[in-house]
């Protein structure tokens, strides 16, 4: 089943806000075997709007909206939708309702313009929106629906999950199956792995595509097939996970979509290990990426941001001396970072990192980029220098995907 | 001038990569006066590219396409491009050389799929990609113009800013001036805002348009005018600035499209401050997004991430009882925790939060998205505290911006 994503809004025309709704939209409704046709992004204007759903509506049964709902001036769709599908706006009492428990909630009281939010279309169903004050709209025309909603991303993907998702599935049975499954692939360059897989590429069925997503320091290497048989699929997809762990190996760090920091969380509470981290460059990104992760307190104890060399001393212990003779990025100090974060928050993991992000601070032999970095376990210690490219934002993220890895290598490797 | 956008790429209509390259693109093409027509973002297929090509050169004379370049199989723009601007696929020996020197760079040696990546269609003039192996393609044809870029945002940003933006400006001039102001405002929902500045719109010249860019936590006003003459619009923008001004006042907190951390790191760079951070519920993140920012080091000292009870005793200092009695989320904890980490790294300023992110964690009179915080300056401590709803990623998000908007009021406070 094919669907048309349309995304309302001048501000991502102009690049003041990313569309990410589009993205969790097309995720979450993989699992049903749905693939988005095309995603379109237009600017709030009746004309654009409109073209956009004919082209969508030649292309696919279903059409998505987000955005172009809010109580402000610049927002036209739900004139545009009014007019497209027919009727009038008319004052819908739930949604009147709706919006004012929604704002009671919130402590804020209804206003003139929350008022208007409750005219809607009278060719619409409203799917009341539970966590905002602007109304889902379902339209159906010719066999086809208009699904309508906010663009706020935290609206759209709580009213996808609990009523616009179970409505499509229930309007529209699929009768196709559909299987992912995905790996997590270390050490390899995209063209390196494409040739290293070139014959079993060769050999895959005709159902069963393989896609390279390369992501900073991994490559998620994802198998897609679609059948009408169950059995035959599964037992396909059986059989290529078996040859790609065959030719693949210890590269192969995880048998899911995960990323790094999901993967060290794994092993670390499979394990009962407990970790903690010592950041100088990453400024603790780090420790954000592992504890944006549900449940990571029961292995994520802690972490020091020494920004500067008396944090590195005073609270790390690293020597005076080090930083002195070799500085502040370099392996010693690294190593004593771990050291110094796992003795000071008694954890049994620790990483560490040093280095120059950018897009200042650069010295003779450690250009912008240049990141010392160590991974711990128990008495086994390991460090690591790169010369990561890019920006700023860029080094912090390589740096800090690369320690992950660096650790996640360590605790694998006994 | 409008332009049109076109991504390629089966992974971003899965979900499973996000498009930040549109996004880019029109954020560093406005400045120009270039706005975006459309996104379309469709599938690794011929016919999809074709027909969004077809679409996209109907409606302007500029299409900028990114992704479909790599050097797996799933890559067929460049073929698509050949046929449909004529000519053949021929090796291009100089993007061969720049193919070699780039993988030097990386220690890597070439191999048959980079070798594909030199070869070229004969009817385009090539860029060459300084930072990666896929070549950028500029095709003309009556006037119009396609340029093709690799997916990866780190070598698209870098080659439109280095090759592609001089090149398009000096294709197409532009005889329209163009006038952005963005102003950061706090306190205020939206709606209540679009009221108290409804007379103010009413009475805007037409060539002056305002929206309203909710993130959490402000909303961010951008006027923007378009006029022939700069002075008129200069002189109308200024009336229009100072009059926001008058009417929000302190609500105002920067006349710039800055986020709260940069905002705030402007404020303690300007007076000679230093900043650090104590966090529990947002585990590393209010220091990242602090650090996330050129120069930080000239104000951020460091932080200490105390996500269990013995860290925020034994690091910072927050008495036992405190925790035995009224527990880690609540006031006295965030307050000991802010001066417990300012007096450990010696700073002039620091925040601290304590909170439940959820999805577990809930107790008694503590829901998830509860959480604690603290802004504190010399003397002066102010404390609050939120029920942020959503899931974890937002309740991080939120808190992470609301101390830091806790901070920056404290020091405008003066």
């Amino acid at each position: 089943m094919k669907y048309s994503i349309i995304v309302v809004g001048d501000e991502l025309l102009i690049g003041q806000v990313v569309d990410t709704n589009s993205g969790w939209i097309a995720r979450h409704l993989r699992p049903y075997g749905w693939t988005a046709q095309s995603v379109k992004v237009v600017a709030d204007d009746a004309h654009e709007i409109t073209r956009a759903i004919d082209q969508a509506f030649a292309d696919t049964d279903v059409v998505l909206m987000t955005g172009g709902l809010g109580p402000t001036k610049d927002d036209i769709t739900k004139a545009t939708l009014c007019r497209y599908f027919g009727g009038e706006m008319v004052l819908s009492e739930a949604t009147l309702r709706n919006v004012e428990e929604v704002l009671g909630k919130r402590g804020l009281q209804m206003n003139p313009l929350n008022h208007n939010q409750a005219m809607v279309p009278s060719s619409c169903q409203v799917i009341q929106n539970t966590v905002g004050t602007a109304p889902l709209m379902w339209f159906e025309r010719d066999g086809k629906v208009l699904v309508s909603m906010p663009g706020v991303p935290f609206e759209t993907e709580a009213m996808m999950r609990s009523a616009v998702i179970p409505k499509l599935v229930k309007h529209f049975m699929s009768d196709v199956e559909v299987e992912y499954r995905t790996f997590v692939v270390i050490d390899f360059s995209e063209s390196v792995l494409a040739l290293t897989l070139a014959q079993f590429e060769e050999q895959m069925p005709d159902f069963v595509h393989l896609a390279y997503l390369p992501k900073p320091g991994i490559i998620r290497l994802r198998l897609s097939g679609i059948h009408a048989d169950k059995a035959v699929l599964t037992q396909a997809m059986d059989s290529l996970e078996a040859q790609l762990c065959e030719l693949l190996g210890k590269h192969i760090i995880a048998k899911a979509d995960k990323m790094p920091a999901e993967i060290l969380g794994d092993l670390l509470r499979e394990r009962g290990l407990t970790v903690s981290t010592a950041e100088s460059c990453t400024g603790g990104n780090v420790a954000h990426t592992i504890t944006a992760i549900a449940g990571s307190s029961q292995y994520f104890i802690g972490s020091v941001v020494s920004y500067c060399n008396e944090v590195k001393m005073n609270v790390l212990g690293v020597e005076r001396e080090v930083l002195d003779t070799v500085g502040a990025v370099s392996e010693p100090t690294v190593k004593q970072m771990s050291q110094g974060v796992a003795r000071l928050l008694g954890t049994d993991c620790a990483m560490a990192t040093s280095g120059i992000a950018g897009p200042g601070g650069a010295v003779p032999g450690k250009p912008v980029g240049t990141v010392w970095m160590a991974a711990k376990y128990g008495d086994r210690l390991v460090t690591d220098c790169r010369q990561f490219p890019g920006d700023r934002a860029r080094v912090i993220d390589r740096a800090t995907t690369h320690v992950t890895l660096m650790l996640i290598k360590l605790l694998l490797d006994e």
